[in-house]
């Protein structure tokens, strides 16, 4: 059965309602081509692409945009090398590259949030699950070092960012993935919520841990694990290859992973 | 002899001009209060303003604000304990802060800038001053793992966070302060200015360290060391705190450190 870009792109988004500016459209190739294969990915890095190319596949389905920069724009890369490069390889190979970023966040159950509770294995912890956030109650408290072991041995990473105090045991807490990391978010959480954790991928340096620190040195019971943008949305991504691995039988669809694009020394 | 906020004020900008919607202002206290003794730091925390009410000083001077966002909003905290208590401290010892942001970064040279490269002991590598930049050039090549360490240890930083190849020999790098680390600033850097590395605060996980990815993907020689927000601009306040010490010799002016806000785990 001959599939075309544009049929997936209606089945990933049938339940969905974008908004006007949605960062999701396709980025290179062409709605009408015939897909050879999927690859689903965080981000069509050069690596990505390259495996991409080398399974015969000319459809990514990506959930960050391929050129550094939210909203795909170009214009400012035209002269750089790295830009060229990897554009001259999508052109080149014929990739068409959809960009999933709204459309999987709008999902109802938020499929990058139900892939990364279903990753840590706490689907059972699930109290409430809110348009920004899933809030989690543990039923025998964990401290906030056992939580992070958890986290970096379920996903396999070498290192979360913690904010609080490591031993501090934790009831309630928030999952936010991505860049819901920030203040505007987290801090109501807190408060509203009851919460005494909270589980982000990435947000800035000076609103929520440094919340934090500050509730810390007023006495309170409150912690920050910071677990990386990447990180905290993959699993979201290797869920939705699942679920279009079984809706397309006769199509290759593979999640392809990257390392965490930062090592600590 | 008797100092106001207003003085101090006036002092650190009198070779400014500021644009209409900077962030720089008076969060807290009164333009005519007399000063009893200034803390500079490089965010006004909760444990900041506990010292500088041990040490009887009633201004604090500080690159970031106390509520956690840049514009120093408020209406949407007024419920939080974390923010009542704060803010209660603060009024009650009756403490002037004064954000020093905008202003500090437009002295030319870069005063936050110009504290780091110091610290670092990288004067004698400057080549050119960029507004947002200092361009270095090591004239024996060190590697970024060599680099990372040297930060790490005149900086007294447990962690670096680093993209790229930890072996490559760097010749050429630009310094980033703050959060400046973002793909708009260090793209069009590397290829303009021939980098082969970036030292920045903080910026967006799918900007700068992806496109260092891709670049050694493509057989590059690039790299990114990224020392965290604060790690970056406090030896800039420090550097501040020094010069106010000299300029107002009857005044105790301290300078007060944070511990990094995130610990790796």
């Amino acid at each position: 059965m001959e599939v075309r870009v544009q049929e997936i792109i209606d089945h990933l988004t049938a339940h969905v309602k974008l908004q006007d500016n949605t960062v999701d459209q396709l980025i290179s190739g062409s709605m009408v081509q015939l897909v050879s294969g999927v690859v689903v990915a965080f981000m069509p890095t050069q690596q990505v692409i390259e495996r991409a190319v080398q399974q015969g596949a000319n459809l990514i389905i990506a959930h960050e945009p391929p050129f550094y920069n939210h909203h795909s724009h170009t214009d400012w890369l035209t002269e750089d090398p790295v830009y060229q490069t990897k554009r001259n390889l999508i052109d080149e190979a014929g990739i068409a590259i959809y960009r999933c970023h709204d459309t999987i966040h709008q999902v109802q159950p938020d499929g990058i949030t139900e892939g990364l509770v279903q990753a840590l294995g706490w689907t059972s912890f699930l109290e409430q699950r809110k348009s920004e956030a899933d809030i989690l109650s543990f039923d025998s408290g964990m401290t906030v070092r056992q939580i992070a072991e958890h986290i970096k041995h379920t996903l396999q990473i070498e290192y979360v960012r913690v904010a609080g105090n490591l031993e501090m045991t934790c009831q309630r807490a928030a999952v936010l993935v991505g860049f819901r990391g920030n203040g505007n978010l987290t801090i109501p959480l807190l408060h509203n919520e009851r919460l005494n954790l909270i589980i982000a991928g990435e947000g800035f340096e000076w609103e929520t841990p440094e919340y934090i620190r500050d509730a810390v040195q007023q006495g309170r019971q409150q912690a920050l694990i910071m677990i990386g943008h990447a990180e905290s949305e993959s699993s979201g991504m290797k869920l939705l290859a699942m679920k279009l691995d079984q809706a397309y039988p006769e199509l290759p669809v593979t999640f392809v992973g990257e390392q965490p694009v930062y090592n600590v020394l």
